[in-house]
């Protein structure tokens, strides 16, 4: 879908709620709609004919006009304000209404914007439309997903390296993999990583947000790794978990569990399905083991232009998951001072085409069942 | 100084404003002053003898536990609405005031937190107090200083290794030197890098922030290199350029030029300066030579927990410089398609011991003077 289509599914969607324009000002949001990618700017979309304006400064005057060729580009030092005087004067004398990002925008930015369109008299009034743009994004489009699947495959690629070369060896510290795991990802393709690494071992592996330290893997260790790579701004998300020399019983009692956890939630990522009823059929599972109380976040969480995005997928997520959205699916169980274990997969809620039996299609493909590392 | 020391001059401050107790959301705030930096957090301060309350999610109560020792750690889910509504529950029923970041809170947060101070029934009125902390972290103290010096001698440390094991040559694409230099800066101590780093070769020398592509650098290229090294959530920043194989009269011409100008902005940093006084230091020198409309961004900004903090040094900056604030110095002149020059440092603005005579600090110490590589 090109930037101007997409344009064009929020106009019908601002024209349904009333709003004459709309001012966006998140950054992904700006990014979805324009193809602008820098670190300032904000976008203004009419919802009749009038084509968009994309305001940013004078540091990106080369990069706008090549990453948006078809919209009029501004240069300006404050973005949001300068675009929202430009809507009430185009918008002109009669009453209107200009939508904003109010999850977004700051009390203080709302003022300034509200100020700017005093002062050009205009008869447009701030109404509130938070959401808007995230809302379109939860669907994501071939294009968004075959970016999206290119990511997925760095960190596939990266992790296997890192295994196959025996990257992951007692006797070598968290940084020292995450190093490693960090750089095979821009070897295989990526621009850049999603988040910091998480490179976990041995009681660290419990920390369900561990930072790499100079910790030595031990054998025995669990090694718990949740890392991600970036492509053209989309984010892969995916975690594994390992054992060092020989697994406890204690160890493989609770990777099976995680992983059939797992499982039971991929297979409830069915289009319609209730976002707490798919965290339930993983949580169920750990929680009828015993294990409830150490499994203490969500099931997952769209991923996208941001690593966290809509939808959410928790004990108290409300809504229902649809087609076309891309989400991850990852358990964990976390025993404090021993250890713990997470799998994690992305993947894309299908109901079309090869995914018309409604299973979701699995864009992280690195082995699942539990590898003992000598 | 401790966080309690930190929090014991924000109290100091919310006194003379009135303010009874104060909401910190801004993630760097609540680590400034607290020592807490997770990725979820927010901070209620008092301004009277009572202890502050940290509040963050299940994720992080260890590190919240390890990181604040001397604070109560609420484990919370919407850890700004908990705070309000304890706040509003300790100040009671007399009127009372709660500042509140208006410069970081959105409009759908703000109503959140003011349905939770109205459920809670206190008669606590939600007072903005944007900058608060921001103007504390303006002047740095000893241990922030420390940090900042570790940031920029492992960039420094980094970019000498480049250069002397022959990194920057013809043959090489700008995105190869910029991952060795990242590489680098882990080996000589960084936590992680400050901000993309920017290697800008040949034409691309004159985009002020360019990414680094696969173009390979050749002959006769200016090649800037923008960036910095993460110590501790401390960030440095430093450009240098050189120029590979011979340097054309053009290229020693703007060199030098920048090179003035950069040492006129240095020498300008005195406290109690005009910002904008700084500013036109170097700037003067550049408009006087005809290249005023090559230099368009402003001469530098504080550096610290952000990359880019107060006080910002430009044309139109408001206000003076404070002893112990660390800023960088940062003219450019930039030759669409020919190419460009920027040499910025990061500083301490000193007023004290051996800083007495009012001249800079200097924290980025890899020389400037222009260097043609083989």
């Amino acid at each position: 879908m090109t930037h101007s289509q997409r344009r064009d599914k929020l106009k019908i969607q601002m024209r349904a709620s009333g709003l004459d324009a709309m001012l966006v000002t998140d950054l992904n949001n700006v990014r979805y709609l324009s193809g602008f990618s820098g670190s300032n700017g904000a976008l203004l979309v009419f919802a009749d004919d009038r084509e968009a304006v994309l305001a940013t400064d004078g540091r990106y005057r080369t990069q706008a006009a090549e990453q948006a060729p078809d919209l009029e580009v501004a240069i300006e030092r404050a973005v949001g304000r300068y675009l929202a005087g430009r809507a009430a004067r185009e918008l002109g004398a009669d009453v209107s209404t200009l939508g904003f990002e109010s999850n977004v925008v700051t009390v203080d930015g709302f003022d300034a914007l509200r100020g700017e369109v005093e002062e050009h008299g205009g008869k447009t009034e701030l109404v509130r439309a938070a959401g808007a743009v995230e809302t379109l994004r939860e669907i994501k489009d071939a294009g968004e997903v075959a970016l999206l699947r290119l990511a997925c495959e760095a960190a596939d690629a990266a992790l296997s390296e890192l295994v196959t070369r025996g990257g992951l060896r007692p006797g070598r510290t968290e940084r020292e993999v995450s190093r490693e795991l960090e750089a095979l990802m821009l070897d295989h393709g990526a621009d850049g990583i999603s988040f910091e690494t998480i490179v976990a071992s041995g009681p660290h592996s419990a920390i369900p947000h561990h930072r790499p330290t100079d910790s030595v893997l031990a054998d025995g260790d669990f090694v718990k790794i949740d890392f991600g790579a970036l492509v053209a701004g989309y984010h892969s998300d995916m975690t594994r978990t390992f054992v060092l020399g020989k697994a406890a019983d204690w160890q493989l009692e609770i990777y099976q569990l995680v992983a059939e956890a797992q499982r039971a939630g991929r297979e409830a990522l069915r289009p319609g399905a209730e976002l707490r009823e798919v965290d339930g059929a993983a949580r169920r599972l750990i929680a009828d083991a015993g294990y409830g109380d150490h499994f203490g976040h969500g099931l997952g969480h769209g991923v996208g232009l941001e690593i966290h995005e809509a939808p959410g997928i928790g004990a108290t997520s409300t809504g229902t998951l649809l087609a076309g959205s891309v989400v991850t699916v990852e358990p964990g169980v976390y025993l404090p001072g021993r250890g713990g274990v997470r799998i994690e997969d992305t993947l894309v809620v299908g109901s079309q085409g090869a995914h018309a039996t409604g299973v979701a299609d699995l864009l992280t493909r690195f082995p699942k069942e539990l590898a003992v590392l000598p």
